[in-house]
């Protein structure tokens, strides 16, 4: 079964860029991968938090947290 | 021809974690990929510079660089 990696970040530059780059790198093969615009899809903020995620663009592997470079933090975009 | 993905870290337990997790979600039939331990290559450290690694564990995407979460400053290393 594929692991799931989970990339959350609000459209700002440094989440597109480091969703083309990033995300475009993960073997898909053993990665089921979404995307998620914390900007509009603002229902999805509580499972961020409870993820740990501070900050956008975020990358979760599995439930790992990783925090890639800084666009945006989380409570601003509540 | 593979791009390259280099990761570079300093031994520290963020790093680790980030070093299993996200180099091991590359797909590595499109990645030739490499590990700089930094604390230990400090020849490496101009390197990390002139890509624009600020901390580490950084990755280096065909060039392009993505801090991950935060284990310790560059200045840290020298």
């Amino acid at each position: 079964m594929k692991k799931k990696a989970v990339f959350y970040h609000a459209g700002c530059p440094v989440c597109v860029s480091a969703e083309q780059s990033v995300l475009g790198a993960l073997d898909t093969n053993r990665f089921e991968v979404e995307v998620v615009h914390l900007g509009t899809a603002k229902g999805r903020l509580p499972e961020a938090e409870k993820l740990g995620i501070k900050s956008v663009p975020a990358l979760a592997l599995d439930g790992q947290v990783f925090h890639i470079n800084f666009g945006a933090s989380l409570s601003d975009l509540k």
